[in-house]
Parts: structure tokens; sequence; C-alpha cells
């Protein structure tokens, strides 16, 4: 049968150690390993359908409904190619039984991916749409083995989005990039109290986009190759520790000097990179201020590439700092609206701890709203017209399997 | 005669290669050289009046006219006693003749100090404050030989406020701090096509003082120890060699470079320290995207621990940076009370330039108020009771002769 159909889910992810520079940037091979938490796909996800038939002429592709030019992007052009070549190579090693696969290789497909976030928050839809590209396209092909070095080549961070819980993307050491690839750490069961919240705020500025901004990083920053060389891989084993453990306060401690980190070779660049705006360091400053209060590290935040920020916390504070985040950021939205994803119940902290936290609240509306969520699954392949894609993986997705 | 009276002004600076870091914080020894262009005292000065007469009882000390304790001032008190006890052994050294001084420098002093800028404004007061302070014992005791090393233990930039032109703080080698001194590589008149703009921006934060924050990077952040060991060096030749040249283009760069990277530092403390505000940005992108429209880069900004910008510019494009700051940052306020210190008149950028810049105005008032110097010269010693005061120096105030 030539005619096939896939529907997967794809989550994002938020990076705890950070990716920013590239040691070559046509396979997009990174200059330091990175690990991420994988996000609740109930909340942040990207679809994609994907269907093949000898009757399709030319590939296509939608993107929230709009066409998009496939010859213009290349990224695009390598995960279709990559996949297909290895769907026939799988089928030549496995002789007469893969004959189908092989044909299906050379049809056209029809691609069609929406995300259930607004693109226009600015939050990064690039990890969870190649993630679910690659991972469909895998289906549809029945593609066995590790495809992170593939959706890699789409967009970095998508390789840690294949994957479900914690998820490391190990930079490497082969020109070809055959080692550059993801694979989990600890899965989404491991470390249950964990809670995120994504935090949505109101900008306005034009963004110098992550790919261009962070190869200006490699070119003038003199600060960067010292982060690379001599900083991350030990605040890696810090992180992964952390994690095992379930460590949270040396988690969080990680978390916020990376994001710094970050932040900081981004303003050494020439000309500087600035993604955060008056908002985030406000968001900033009410975790620190909560930290000090209740004397440890109980909530951290870290920033991509743009002023959203994502929180990390337990589930035993998270009811105060949906509080706190309510009362110092005043908002004409209903407390439903302000926040989604999973349902969360505002807690005012105990007085001693409020009284050591400047409650002044900003200016209206800087929030846009907060989605709630937690650690979760890899890509999940929702539905098929072929029984023998369903069973070639469980829906747990693991690419790497 | 031991009735003394002297009146000393003394400028501000701004640094051009950053000091952010000590060695020693008991000696204000700092981590790397640093070097600044000092400002013109018509516009931005410290004015200190000592008096010293055997029946005073206690040290006093006025600022802004308000008393100070300087029992609680540890470094006013270094000040003190270390010009003092170098009165004292300059006296001994010299015998007889200066009885007089060794008895003035045990008589109480009374030192009243004012600025000429708004303190509230947010600018550097303690460089010019300490230069003057210090810059007035030394006259009022007759004090020969540099006075840089006691300067800088009131305030480290300080010491290259007691020079004008162009100054280098050298950081020194010695334990006892003895070589940590400032002196000028250039002369302010030098260079006099530079124009310097001080953009007072509008901030409610509170702020983390210079010394504590310095030292909080010292402590957390993991890229100050690389940019002092391996950056700070070869940017210092770079500004000596373009100041020497009056290469505009290339001080500019390595001017806006220091600038994003002790800022990059400053995110990287643990908690981040963040100085620069939505509107230091905002004057950021102005600079850089003036450059990018004249082709090659005629205005550079720097900030220090503080929203406020320094624009550094020449006289031939002074105009249209005028132009552009008036009409990107609107105010309320009158150009005279705008534009203060040296008269500018604006004038529009040619069209070509013009088409290349947005122009699109930020809302109103982000601005307080610009103030148009250059470089100026070191202390000036204004009045004094005793002709012998006024000869052992020009009032040109070369505090090193």
């Amino acid at each position: 049968m030539s005619d096939r159909f896939v529907e997967v889910t794809a989550p994002s992810n938020i990076a705890i150690i950070k990716y920013w520079g590239k040691r070559c940037v046509d396979l997009n091979l990174p200059l330091n390993s990175s690990l991420s938490a994988t996000l609740c796909q109930d909340h942040l996800k990207s679809t994609t359908k994907i269907s093949t038939s000898p009757r399709l002429t030319d590939d296509e592709l939608l993107l929230n409904g709009c066409k998009q030019s496939i010859p213009q992007n290349s990224r695009i052009q390598k995960c279709l190619s990559q996949i297909r070549s290895a769907a026939r190579m799988q089928g030549i090693r496995q002789g007469n039984s893969s004959l189908d696969d092989i044909k299906v290789a050379s049809q056209k497909m029809k691609i069609s991916s929406t995300n259930n976030f607004p693109t226009a928050a600015g939050l990064a839809s690039s990890a969870s749409g190649y993630a679910a590209l690659v991972f469909g396209m895998g289906k549809l092909l029945s593609v066995k083995g590790d495809l992170t070095p593939i959706a890699r080549q789409g967009s970095g961070s998508a390789c840690r989005s294949l994957h479900g819980g914690f998820v490391k993307w190990q930079m490497g050491k082969e020109e070809d990039g055959s080692d550059s690839t993801g694979y989990q750490i600890a899965p989404e069961t491991h470390w249950e109290e964990l809670r995120i919240f994504v935090i949505v705020v109101n900008d306005m500025r034009k963004k110098v986009g992550s790919t261009a901004g962070m190869q200006l990083t490699v070119e003038t920053s003199t600060l960067l190759k010292h982060r690379v060389e001599h900083v991350v891989e030990g605040r890696m084993k810090t992180a992964c520790d952390a994690i095992k453990n379930k460590d949270f306060p040396t988690l969080a401690d990680v978390i916020m000097r990376e994001s710094n980190q970050l932040h900081a070779v981004c303003l050494d660049t020439n000309p500087p990179l600035r993604y955060l705006n008056d908002v985030s360091f406000m968001i900033m400053d009410m975790v620190h201020s909560y930290n000090t209060a209740v004397g440890s590290l109980q909530a951290a935040y870290t920033f991509d590439a743009g002023p959203n920020a994502c929180l990390f916390t337990t589930k035993s504070r998270a009811n105060e700092i949906a509080w706190l985040i309510r009362n110092l950021f005043p908002t004409d939205s209903s407390d439903s609206d302000f926040f989604r994803g999973m349902s969360v119940t505002m807690s005012a902290p105990k007085t001693s701890v409020m009284q050591m936290i400047d409650l002044n609240a900003y200016s209206s509306n800087m929030i846009k709203y907060v989605i709630c969520t937690k650690v979760g699954d890899g890509p999940r392949l929702v539905s098929c017209n072929d029984t023998r894609l369903l069973s070639c993986n469980d829906t747990r997705g693991d690419a790497a399997d």
C-alpha cells in the first residue's frame, strides 16, 4: 500500500544547560553539550500530519495553514532528504520485505504542521516543529534507529524534543556529526513534583533570531570561548546529578547561572544581542526575592532567546509562585485566562515570607499570560492508516529505540 | 600661620577601559588596569572647600550641605589620615622649614563638598568628590608627590580624576598598592575634536552600588577572570594607540565592546547585576543604527554602573547625534533645558543616512536631559589664603608633579 498517513505531536523543551554557538553551521553542530526539560504536550505542542501517495506531484508544507516554499528552506530540505535516504538504506538492508518502504520514500509528501500555542507569543516553535516533522516522517517510512542527528539539522534544539523527561544533547566529536545526538537522562516520571511556569510577556521589539545571533556571538564575543571550554562541562555534571538526586536548590542555582551566562555572552556580542527586557528582569527580581525570603532556592528562572521566562519550581511552592506572579504583575485578564495549562491555586506565602518581599505591584498587563505545565513525554503517534506503522514503535515515541 | 583655607574643584571621568573587580578590597587594588577620559569641569565637577584652624575640635564633613559622619566612613578616614601622615613625613624630611605644615597636619579640618550636577541623577560623584578631597588636602598641607594612591583608596576611579585628558590607572603589582597609580597618557588638548554627551535617563530602580556589585562579580562570575586575564590588556593597547593616533572608529569600537563586556560580567554575576534599562538599550540601538547608516563608527556609547549613557563622537558629527537624540527621544523640556553644557546645534543627517535609520520616536520623557561636554583638565585650585599653597603647584592641578 503506497498511500500512507500519520498524525504525530511533539513537545517543546526548555534548556537548562544552554546551547549557544555552533562549531559547524552547515551540520548544526554545537560548541557545547546542552541539557533540557521536555515540556508537557498537553500544554505546548506541535501537531504534524503527513500524507503520501503516488499521485502527489510535489512536496507540500503548510505551517499553521500557510503554504511554505520548501525549495527556499534548506533545513526542511535536509530533514526530508535524509529521512528518505535513511528509509532507502534500511530497505535495501532488509531486502524484499521493505520494498514498499523504499517505494514510499520516493513519493511526494503533504505535510501540515500547527502549534497549540500562539507563534506570535515568541515561544520557540522550531524545536517542537522539527521534532514533529522528523518523528512523523520516521513513522511514515518505518525508519528505525536514532533520528536525533536528523532533527538536529532542522533545528539544534529539536534533537532534544525527540525524547521526554530530561534530555542531553551530546555535542559529539565526529566531523560528520554522527555522534552529536540527543538522549534521555531521566524520564518524565522521575521527578513528578517539578512544575514549570511559562511566562509570556508583552514585547514589541524586533528580534535577532537565535541562528543569526549565536553566529554573531561566536564571531565577536571574547567570553564565549571561555564559557564553552571551562564552564559548561562542570555545570552539566552538577545539573545531571541534581536531577538524578531530585535536589531542587542545586538545580535551581545552575539553571539561573546558565540563563544569566547565556545573556551575558549575548551582551558581549558586537553589536550586542539583547533578548531580555525590563519585564524579564522584574521576573528575575521576583524569583531572587522569593528565594531570599524563604531562605533557599525554591524557584528558578531561565530565558532562551527572548523575553519570556520559564520558571521552575516544585508542586509544594507552585501556589505561592502563582500568587506572587498574579499580585506583582496585575492584569486585566481573568484568572482563568491568565493562568493556562495545568490548574493552579494561588496561595499567599506565610507572613514572615511576605514581609521580606517587596510587594509593590508593577504596572498592569506586563505579562500576557502564564502557561502552567510540567516535564512531559516525547513525541506521540496520534493516528495512522497502517497498523504496521503503529507497531514499529509505541506511542511514547522514543525515536532512538 | 596655622589658619588655612583652600577651595578646589575636581572633574568626573568616564571609563573607556572599565574597572570592575578588586584584587584587594581593603586597599582598593583593581584586578585590571583601566583607562578614562576626564570630563570638562565647566559642566561636571565637585567643588570642595577645606579650612583648618587650631581652634577646631573635630573633623567635619558636609556633602551638598548635609553633615556626614566621618567615623562611619572608613574611606574618608583613610584619605584624611594618609594625607596627614604624608604631610608629616614630608615635613620631617624637609626639617625646620616645614614645622608649620607638620603642625597644620595635626589640626582638625572643616570640609564642605558640593557637585554642580544633581546627585539624584545617578551620575557618579565619588570619583570627582574623592579627587577634590585629596587634591584639596594635598594643597592645604603642601604635600608633594603622587596623590593618586591615596585618592584610589577613597574611590578607585578617583585616582583617574586627579589628571586631565586621558588617564590610565595602572593596576600595579605591589602588595601595598604603591604602584597602583593614575597617570596621564594624553592631555585634554591632544584631541580637541572629541565631544561627549552625558545622557541622563529616567530611572526609578534601586541600585546595587558598584563597590558591592563588583565584589559579587569577583565572587560569582565565571567569566570575569577570563576578561581580566585575557581580554583587557589587548584592549588597553588598542585604546591607547587609537587615542594617540586620534583614530575615532577604532576607539569607538573598543569603547562599546568594553561597555558591553562590563555589563555582560555583571549579568554573569549571581544574583545578576543589572545597571542598564530599556532606555539604555534604545540609546545603544540608536548609536549602532547611526554607525551602520554612515558606514563607519562615528559615535560610541559607554555605560558605568547605571543606566545613563556617555556618548563619544567628534565635533563634525555632534550636531547630527544631537538631532537624533532629540528626535528619537521626544521630551516636554525646551531645547535649552534638554541640552546643557556646551552649546550644540542640531542638524539632521543627510537624506541617504536618514533613510537607513528607524526614525520612529520612543515615548516621551525617557531621557531627562543631556550634558554636552568634552575632555577636560585635572583638578583646579580655585582660591586659598596663603600664596605658598598657590606656588607649590599650578592651577592645572597635576597632583603627580
